[in-house]
Protein backbone atom coordinates (compact mmCIF):
# COMPACT_ATOMS: atom_id res chain seq x y z
CA UNK A 1 0.00 0.00 0.00
CA UNK A 2 1.89 3.58 -0.79
CA UNK A 3 -1.17 5.62 0.79
CA UNK A 4 -0.08 8.00 3.40
CA UNK A 5 -0.93 7.80 6.80
CA UNK A 6 -3.50 10.74 7.02
CA UNK A 7 -5.35 8.39 4.26
CA UNK A 8 -4.64 5.36 6.01
CA UNK A 9 -6.48 6.93 9.08
CA UNK A 10 -9.20 8.06 7.09
CA UNK A 11 -9.97 4.88 5.94
CA UNK A 12 -10.00 3.11 9.27
CA UNK A 13 -12.52 5.81 10.46
CA UNK A 14 -14.53 5.50 7.10
CA UNK A 15 -15.04 1.50 7.42
CA UNK A 16 -16.26 1.81 11.22
CA UNK A 17 -18.44 4.13 9.99
CA UNK A 18 -19.89 2.28 7.44
CA UNK A 19 -20.18 -0.61 9.31
CA UNK A 20 -22.74 1.61 11.83
CA UNK A 21 -24.59 2.45 8.72
CA UNK A 22 -24.83 -0.83 7.00
CA UNK A 23 -26.09 -2.22 10.32
CA UNK A 24 -28.70 0.34 11.31
CA UNK A 25 -30.07 0.38 8.06
CA UNK A 26 -30.50 -3.25 8.48
CA UNK A 27 -32.27 -3.12 11.27
CA UNK A 28 -34.36 0.05 10.11
CA UNK A 29 -35.85 -1.91 7.60
CA UNK A 30 -37.28 -4.49 9.97
CA UNK A 31 -38.74 -2.19 12.07
CA UNK A 32 -40.53 -0.48 9.22
CA UNK A 33 -41.60 -4.39 7.80
CA UNK A 34 -43.58 -3.78 11.35
CA UNK A 35 -46.75 -2.53 11.88
CA UNK A 36 -47.80 -0.28 14.89
CA UNK A 37 -49.95 -3.78 16.19
CA UNK A 38 -46.89 -6.12 15.07
CA UNK A 39 -44.51 -3.95 17.60
CA UNK A 40 -46.26 -5.59 20.03
CA UNK A 41 -44.93 -8.60 19.85
CA UNK A 42 -42.45 -10.14 21.90
CA UNK A 43 -39.54 -11.43 20.42
CA UNK A 44 -40.21 -14.69 22.27
CA UNK A 45 -42.41 -16.02 24.80
CA UNK A 46 -42.31 -13.62 28.04
CA UNK A 47 -39.35 -11.92 26.35
CA UNK A 48 -39.30 -7.44 25.64
CA UNK A 49 -41.44 -6.53 22.79
CA UNK A 50 -40.34 -5.26 19.62
CA UNK A 51 -41.83 -1.99 21.04
CA UNK A 52 -39.55 -2.02 24.12
CA UNK A 53 -36.55 -2.56 22.20
CA UNK A 54 -37.21 0.43 19.59
CA UNK A 55 -37.50 2.75 22.51
CA UNK A 56 -34.41 1.09 24.22
CA UNK A 57 -32.52 1.07 20.98
CA UNK A 58 -33.68 4.97 21.01
CA UNK A 59 -32.71 5.74 24.36
CA UNK A 60 -29.31 4.31 23.75
CA UNK A 61 -28.33 6.15 21.14
CA UNK A 62 -29.58 9.30 22.46
CA UNK A 63 -26.87 8.90 24.55
CA UNK A 64 -24.43 8.08 22.56
CA UNK A 65 -24.61 12.11 21.88
CA UNK A 66 -23.02 13.30 24.99
CA UNK A 67 -21.30 9.90 25.25
CA UNK A 68 -19.41 10.64 22.13
CA UNK A 69 -19.26 14.25 22.53
CA UNK A 70 -21.06 15.13 19.59
CA UNK A 71 -24.01 16.92 21.45
CA UNK A 72 -27.00 17.41 23.68
CA UNK A 73 -29.57 14.58 23.98
CA UNK A 74 -33.23 14.76 22.61
CA UNK A 75 -35.39 12.57 24.17
CA UNK A 76 -34.24 11.99 27.73
CA UNK A 77 -37.45 11.18 28.75
CA UNK A 78 -37.25 7.59 27.06
CA UNK A 79 -35.15 6.48 29.65
CA UNK A 80 -37.19 5.88 32.79
CA UNK A 81 -39.51 3.26 30.15
CA UNK A 82 -36.89 1.93 27.79
CA UNK A 83 -33.53 1.53 30.05
CA UNK A 84 -34.47 1.81 34.09
CA UNK A 85 -37.21 -0.06 33.89
CA UNK A 86 -37.83 -3.69 32.27
CA UNK A 87 -40.76 -3.98 29.50
CA UNK A 88 -44.03 -3.38 30.70
CA UNK A 89 -43.57 -2.10 33.84
CA UNK A 90 -46.27 0.40 33.64
CA UNK A 91 -48.63 1.09 30.73
CA UNK A 92 -46.60 2.90 27.15
CA UNK A 93 -46.45 6.43 27.61
CA UNK A 94 -45.55 6.90 24.23
CA UNK A 95 -47.48 6.05 20.92
CA UNK A 96 -45.38 3.86 18.30
CA UNK A 97 -45.48 6.59 16.04
CA UNK A 98 -44.07 9.02 18.36
CA UNK A 99 -41.58 6.10 19.26
CA UNK A 100 -40.76 5.65 15.20
CA UNK A 101 -40.27 9.53 14.98
CA UNK A 102 -38.12 9.61 17.86
CA UNK A 103 -35.87 6.77 16.68
CA UNK A 104 -35.68 8.61 13.22
CA UNK A 105 -34.74 11.70 14.79
CA UNK A 106 -31.75 10.55 17.00
CA UNK A 107 -30.70 8.60 14.47
CA UNK A 108 -30.13 11.29 11.91
CA UNK A 109 -28.67 13.86 14.19
CA UNK A 110 -25.93 10.89 15.43
CA UNK A 111 -25.21 9.57 12.52
CA UNK A 112 -25.18 13.07 10.46
CA UNK A 113 -22.48 13.62 13.56
CA UNK A 114 -20.67 10.62 13.17
CA UNK A 115 -19.90 11.03 9.67
CA UNK A 116 -18.71 14.58 10.23
CA UNK A 117 -16.44 13.43 12.73
CA UNK A 118 -12.47 13.97 11.31
CA UNK A 119 -10.70 10.75 11.42
CA UNK A 120 -8.52 11.24 14.22
CA UNK A 121 -11.08 12.38 16.54
CA UNK A 122 -12.53 8.73 16.93
CA UNK A 123 -8.99 7.83 19.28
CA UNK A 124 -9.92 10.98 21.32
CA UNK A 125 -11.61 9.62 24.68
CA UNK A 126 -15.22 9.03 25.06
CA UNK A 127 -17.35 11.07 27.77
CA UNK A 128 -17.62 8.57 30.34
CA UNK A 129 -13.88 8.28 30.64
CA UNK A 130 -11.75 10.75 32.38
CA UNK A 131 -8.71 12.58 30.69
CA UNK A 132 -6.45 10.88 33.94
CA UNK A 133 -7.64 7.92 33.08
CA UNK A 134 -7.67 8.10 29.10
CA UNK A 135 -4.08 8.39 29.70
CA UNK A 136 -3.61 5.24 30.50
CA UNK A 137 -5.94 2.92 29.00
CA UNK A 138 -6.25 5.08 25.21
CA UNK A 139 -8.58 1.78 23.65
CA UNK A 140 -11.56 4.00 25.83
CA UNK A 141 -11.84 6.48 22.84
CA UNK A 142 -14.98 7.17 20.90
CA UNK A 143 -14.36 5.02 18.39
CA UNK A 144 -14.64 1.78 21.32
CA UNK A 145 -18.18 3.21 21.71
CA UNK A 146 -19.11 3.74 17.87
CA UNK A 147 -17.67 -0.25 17.51
CA UNK A 148 -19.38 -1.57 20.54
CA UNK A 149 -23.00 0.35 19.98
CA UNK A 150 -23.03 -1.00 16.62
CA UNK A 151 -22.67 -4.84 18.41
CA UNK A 152 -25.10 -3.59 20.49
CA UNK A 153 -27.72 -3.16 17.17
CA UNK A 154 -27.21 -6.49 15.62
CA UNK A 155 -27.65 -8.16 19.62
CA UNK A 156 -31.12 -6.91 19.33
CA UNK A 157 -31.35 -7.37 15.46
CA UNK A 158 -30.46 -10.79 16.23
CA UNK A 159 -33.61 -11.16 18.44
CA UNK A 160 -35.87 -9.49 16.70
CA UNK A 161 -35.69 -11.52 13.62
CA UNK A 162 -36.85 -14.36 15.38
CA UNK A 163 -40.06 -12.81 14.79
CA UNK A 164 -39.66 -11.45 11.23
CA UNK A 165 -41.38 -13.76 8.84
CA UNK A 166 -39.41 -15.38 6.44
CA UNK A 167 -40.40 -14.08 2.73
CA UNK B 1 -3.51 14.75 19.93
CA UNK B 2 0.19 14.79 19.10
CA UNK B 3 0.71 10.84 18.55
CA UNK B 4 2.46 10.59 15.30
CA UNK B 5 0.32 8.71 12.38
CA UNK B 6 1.80 5.26 12.58
CA UNK B 7 0.42 5.54 16.27
CA UNK B 8 -2.88 6.39 15.06
CA UNK B 9 -3.33 3.63 12.72
CA UNK B 10 -1.89 1.49 15.72
CA UNK B 11 -4.63 2.29 17.93
CA UNK B 12 -7.29 2.59 15.31
CA UNK B 13 -6.47 -1.22 14.85
CA UNK B 14 -6.13 -2.41 18.75
CA UNK B 15 -9.51 -0.52 19.36
CA UNK B 16 -10.96 -3.02 16.48
CA UNK B 17 -9.30 -5.73 17.78
CA UNK B 18 -10.02 -5.63 21.32
CA UNK B 19 -13.76 -5.11 20.90
CA UNK B 20 -13.28 -8.70 18.48
CA UNK B 21 -12.08 -10.48 22.00
CA UNK B 22 -14.53 -8.27 24.42
CA UNK B 23 -17.39 -9.74 22.05
CA UNK B 24 -16.24 -13.26 21.75
CA UNK B 25 -15.17 -14.00 25.09
CA UNK B 26 -18.60 -12.49 26.29
CA UNK B 27 -20.14 -15.36 23.75
CA UNK B 28 -17.69 -17.69 25.02
CA UNK B 29 -18.81 -17.21 28.85
CA UNK B 30 -22.19 -18.01 27.69
CA UNK B 31 -21.38 -21.31 25.55
CA UNK B 32 -19.35 -22.22 28.75
CA UNK B 33 -22.35 -22.17 31.25
CA UNK B 34 -24.62 -24.23 29.07
CA UNK B 35 -23.93 -27.80 29.95
CA UNK B 36 -24.05 -30.28 26.80
CA UNK B 37 -27.62 -31.32 27.21
CA UNK B 38 -28.46 -27.60 27.54
CA UNK B 39 -26.86 -26.62 23.91
CA UNK B 40 -30.05 -28.80 22.79
CA UNK B 41 -32.50 -25.92 24.05
CA UNK B 42 -33.97 -24.28 21.14
CA UNK B 43 -33.01 -19.52 21.47
CA UNK B 44 -36.94 -19.56 21.20
CA UNK B 45 -39.51 -22.25 20.12
CA UNK B 46 -39.04 -23.81 17.36
CA UNK B 47 -35.93 -21.44 16.51
CA UNK B 48 -32.26 -22.92 16.09
CA UNK B 49 -30.74 -24.82 19.56
CA UNK B 50 -28.12 -23.25 20.95
CA UNK B 51 -26.06 -26.11 19.82
CA UNK B 52 -26.49 -25.72 15.97
CA UNK B 53 -25.43 -21.94 16.52
CA UNK B 54 -22.28 -22.91 18.46
CA UNK B 55 -21.69 -24.88 14.99
CA UNK B 56 -22.64 -22.25 13.13
CA UNK B 57 -20.72 -19.46 14.47
CA UNK B 58 -17.60 -21.96 14.11
CA UNK B 59 -17.55 -22.52 10.97
CA UNK B 60 -18.13 -18.80 10.08
CA UNK B 61 -15.07 -18.28 11.98
CA UNK B 62 -13.34 -21.21 10.22
CA UNK B 63 -13.66 -19.39 6.87
CA UNK B 64 -12.70 -15.66 8.60
CA UNK B 65 -9.10 -17.48 8.46
CA UNK B 66 -8.86 -17.90 4.39
CA UNK B 67 -11.37 -15.08 3.75
CA UNK B 68 -8.47 -12.44 6.02
CA UNK B 69 -5.86 -14.27 4.11
CA UNK B 70 -4.52 -15.29 7.39
CA UNK B 71 -4.08 -18.93 6.77
CA UNK B 72 -6.22 -22.57 5.73
CA UNK B 73 -9.34 -23.63 7.08
CA UNK B 74 -9.17 -26.11 10.16
CA UNK B 75 -13.28 -27.21 9.62
CA UNK B 76 -14.14 -27.68 6.11
CA UNK B 77 -16.40 -30.07 6.82
CA UNK B 78 -18.45 -28.45 9.99
CA UNK B 79 -20.06 -26.22 6.53
CA UNK B 80 -22.36 -28.71 5.31
CA UNK B 81 -24.38 -28.91 8.95
CA UNK B 82 -23.92 -25.92 10.20
CA UNK B 83 -23.71 -23.10 7.42
CA UNK B 84 -25.61 -24.80 4.00
CA UNK B 85 -28.54 -26.89 6.01
CA UNK B 86 -30.82 -25.30 8.44
CA UNK B 87 -30.56 -27.07 12.12
CA UNK B 88 -32.14 -30.44 12.59
CA UNK B 89 -31.85 -31.10 8.52
CA UNK B 90 -30.16 -34.35 9.84
CA UNK B 91 -28.53 -36.53 13.01
CA UNK B 92 -25.88 -34.84 14.57
CA UNK B 93 -23.05 -36.22 13.36
CA UNK B 94 -20.55 -34.03 15.63
CA UNK B 95 -20.39 -34.56 19.96
CA UNK B 96 -20.62 -31.24 21.57
CA UNK B 97 -17.62 -32.22 23.47
CA UNK B 98 -15.76 -32.50 19.86
CA UNK B 99 -18.20 -29.22 18.60
CA UNK B 100 -16.50 -27.10 22.06
CA UNK B 101 -12.96 -28.02 21.31
CA UNK B 102 -13.47 -27.59 17.12
CA UNK B 103 -14.64 -23.60 18.49
CA UNK B 104 -11.94 -23.59 20.91
CA UNK B 105 -8.96 -24.40 18.55
CA UNK B 106 -10.65 -22.24 15.26
CA UNK B 107 -10.93 -19.05 17.97
CA UNK B 108 -7.49 -19.10 18.80
CA UNK B 109 -6.11 -19.86 15.75
CA UNK B 110 -7.52 -16.97 14.38
CA UNK B 111 -7.42 -14.32 17.37
CA UNK B 112 -3.49 -15.43 17.39
CA UNK B 113 -3.57 -14.00 13.58
CA UNK B 114 -5.68 -11.29 14.46
CA UNK B 115 -3.37 -10.06 16.75
CA UNK B 116 -0.60 -10.94 15.18
CA UNK B 117 -1.34 -8.64 11.96
CA UNK B 118 0.35 -5.28 11.14
CA UNK B 119 -2.41 -2.65 11.45
CA UNK B 120 -1.71 -1.19 8.25
CA UNK B 121 -2.69 -4.99 7.22
CA UNK B 122 -6.23 -4.37 8.27
CA UNK B 123 -6.88 -1.67 5.08
CA UNK B 124 -5.31 -4.04 2.52
CA UNK B 125 -8.16 -6.34 0.69
CA UNK B 126 -9.92 -9.63 1.97
CA UNK B 127 -10.16 -12.26 -0.17
CA UNK B 128 -13.69 -12.28 -1.72
CA UNK B 129 -13.07 -8.84 -3.48
CA UNK B 130 -10.20 -9.20 -6.33
CA UNK B 131 -7.96 -6.61 -7.12
CA UNK B 132 -9.58 -4.73 -9.71
CA UNK B 133 -12.91 -3.96 -7.55
CA UNK B 134 -11.15 -3.07 -4.76
CA UNK B 135 -9.20 -0.18 -6.37
CA UNK B 136 -12.55 1.31 -6.29
CA UNK B 137 -14.01 -0.20 -3.34
CA UNK B 138 -11.22 0.50 -0.57
CA UNK B 139 -13.68 -0.21 2.21
CA UNK B 140 -14.41 -3.69 1.22
CA UNK B 141 -10.88 -4.45 3.44
CA UNK B 142 -9.85 -7.07 5.74
CA UNK B 143 -11.08 -4.73 8.67
CA UNK B 144 -14.89 -4.65 7.24
CA UNK B 145 -14.44 -8.40 7.90
CA UNK B 146 -13.43 -8.32 11.55
CA UNK B 147 -16.29 -5.49 12.02
CA UNK B 148 -19.11 -7.44 10.41
CA UNK B 149 -17.83 -10.30 12.22
CA UNK B 150 -17.97 -9.35 15.43
CA UNK B 151 -21.07 -7.59 14.62
CA UNK B 152 -21.92 -11.24 13.71
CA UNK B 153 -21.14 -12.68 16.78
CA UNK B 154 -23.41 -9.99 18.55
CA UNK B 155 -26.67 -11.12 16.38
CA UNK B 156 -26.43 -14.51 17.69
CA UNK B 157 -25.43 -13.78 21.55
CA UNK B 158 -28.69 -11.24 21.50
CA UNK B 159 -30.55 -14.75 20.85
CA UNK B 160 -28.77 -17.22 22.91
CA UNK B 161 -29.00 -14.49 25.91
CA UNK B 162 -32.89 -15.47 25.30
CA UNK B 163 -32.54 -18.63 27.28
CA UNK B 164 -29.53 -17.88 29.98
CA UNK B 165 -30.90 -17.43 33.04
CA UNK B 166 -30.65 -14.44 35.20
CA UNK B 167 -28.93 -15.23 38.58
Amino acid sequence: MTQPDASKVDLFASTAVSQWKINLDRLNKMFDAFGDEELQQEIAPGKNRIFYLLGHLTAVHDRMLPLLRLGMRLHVELDQDFLTNPDRAAPDRISAGALRQAWTVVNDTLTRAIEALPAEAWLERHDAVSAEDFEKEPLRNRLSVLLSRTAHVQFHTGQIRLVVKKS
